[in-house]
């Protein structure tokens, strides 16, 4: 399928797999949806650069094709100390659920950024995305000398336009259906949680770069309508959560294939940040704390030994689901499987759509 | 355009500009919208049943094309005395804001619905539709037996498949981008702010009843995405918001035409029912009430004078702005234009998608 992304990235579909940090992205489903014509992505925004530098050549063994990296822009917290321990301490009580000590000092909050760029720059990958913000101009710089594709996350019109003035080659408009992190960077009114049929159009009129939609596109009917509201491309997570080739915890996949669209809520007590997952007994427990939550990547760091027991004992109540809206529409797939279905579906959509003139 | 529900209500555009309730839907947009090949549609949850009577008379006097009628499905509200009496004292001081009376007594909730529906069926329109619930079995077949067109309003799978078992022809699929009043009814795990990009699909997946997509649709693209959801026609209604034909308040109009996509918020301040409007000071400081919202209609109610008093003065401060995540495509132009206008680009789209095969 020949849209101006496909010609940019010289990539045969304008389907782009989500760079979900935190397990999903495997090597093998990164490189299965490149060698299926469309863009694999990994999700490093938590992984270091030795862990960087081995996930791409793993991908490259695999695949001769385009794939991505994403990262996370730093930022930096202003959370006071005493809110911190405060949480720390009030954490206990889910560490002794999950059967793990108690816990009075402060982890390590996050990779550095530097570093994990520098790998990225030497793997020479084709695609660099990143989420959260909006790196120096070095960086972007940088990137774009070695030759490499820049993509920027928005989900207002107004960060779209930053990305864009900050010299990105393409902006992911990310709707309010998407799971997990929220991109969000700038002030809003409101709580910038705009639904993919409304924002992608919006963005599209206010940016010449080219835009991927992202949020609830799920099959072939999401791509045709995400192309129909002017996208170049989407950007699909939550349909390759489940996939078989997906590293997400099966415990995880088996909620994503178990659960309705309804039962996902944007929460921050996860990580700091807005994110959008399955609703836990944590999330719901969590509503009755009466402090400030910590700034990401504080929280993060906080709540992470409770979930990594969590994940270990296979308990998903205290762990973190991320998924999106799209939920019943998810597959246990192979990639490859779900990219063609995506691309048979659409053809066929396209199709049929002469049948509305009279 | 040809779709199994323009040929169900024997319109040409699968376009129904949606009942917006409390002002918006004059006899003259209704009407041009049906006179543009659309399904104009009157929001008359508010109207008394002489009001519906007349409102009808004026509308047929200027079509005799297919229109519709949209009521509320009352609620039972059990919000003890004491919060009525709380709120009422409490909302006192935006009274004093915009100049009004103070008030002890509790004013008349709602319309009558029996005297409603008798009004509807002696009117004998095309279409009957509501939202917040499902009518009794009586009234759905009453209104089927006089020939009428019967939709409900969806916000989950769930409410829809309720409505196809009630015996609805047409179920309204409203994502969370859609202006106003939310149509939820059944009790959901989290919000049921479902993005329409990912609430259409699911729906139409499980209810054999034509869908009809809302929620964040303005223009051509809109609609061609919306029918590649899988969806027989939109519901547009902050798109007509800003017309010429329609009754909204000129400040509301105009903030919908200033306004940008991260500008609203969903409340239930004004109405006890979840709402989506541009955000005022009345949300903000309403934030800090620390009772709880009685339910509808019963906050409606007590915060109608108040509302009607700021729109006499054109505050919009203290209104209810009601507007979609769409506001940036609203534009200040006559209904038909703006269904023409959607129709064109439509097609221009759908033309232009044969390109995308390689």
């Amino acid at each position: 399928m020949n849209t101006e992304l496909t010609r940019k990235l010289n990539i045969e579909h304008p389907i782009i797999q989500a760079p979900m940090a935190g397990g999903p992205t495997t090597p093998d489903l990164v490189a299965s949806v490149s060698n299926a014509g469309g863009l694999g992505s990994l999700g490093a925004g938590y992984l270091s650069a030795e862990q960087i530098r081995n996930a791409i050549r793993e991908i490259k063994q695999r695949t001769d094709r385009p794939f991505g990296v994403n990262l996370f822009v730093p930022e930096q917290p202003s959370t006071p100390e005493d809110t911190i321990i405060k949480m720390n301490d009030y954490l206990n009580k889910y560490r002794m659920e999950v059967g793990i000590a108690q816990s009075t000092s402060i982890p390590k909050f996050v990779e550095s950024f530097e570093e994990q760029v520098q790998a990225v720059l030497e793997g020479n990958v084709s695609v660099f995305s990143f989420t959260f913000g909006i790196p120096s101009h070095d960086v972007i710089q940088s990137m774009k000398q070695q030759g490499m594709f820049v993509v920027g996350t928005a989900t207002t019109v107004d960060e779209a336009i930053a990305l864009e003035a900050a010299g990105v080659d393409a902006v992911v408009a990310q709707g309010s259906e998407a799971g997990g992190h929220r991109g969000t960077f700038l002030p809003s009114t409101a709580d910038a949680l705009i639904g993919t049929m409304a924002l992608v159009p919006q963005v599209v009129d206010h940016v010449s770069v080219p835009v991927i939609a992202s949020g609830g596109i799920m099959d072939g009917r999401g791509l045709v309508a995400s192309l129909a509201l002017g996208a170049s491309a989407v950007q699909m997570g939550t349909a390759f959560l489940a996939s078989i080739e997906s590293g997400a915890h099966a415990v995880h996949k088996q909620k994503i294939l178990s659960s309705n669209e309804d039962s996902t809520e944007v929460t921050n007590f996860y990580s700091g940040k807005a994110a959008r997952g399955i609703l836990t007994d944590f999330m719901k427990d969590m509503h009755f704390y009466e402090g400030t939550i910590p700034a990401y990547p504080i929280q993060n760091a906080l709540t992470r030994d409770i979930r990594q027991a969590a994940s270990k004992v296979g308990n998903p109540e205290y762990m973190s689901l991320w998924a999106g809206q799209g939920l019943r529409l998810s597959q246990d797939q192979s990639a490859s499987e779900i990219v063609k279905q995506t691309l048979d579906q659409a053809y066929l959509l396209i199709e049929s759509m002469g049948n509305l003139r009279e």
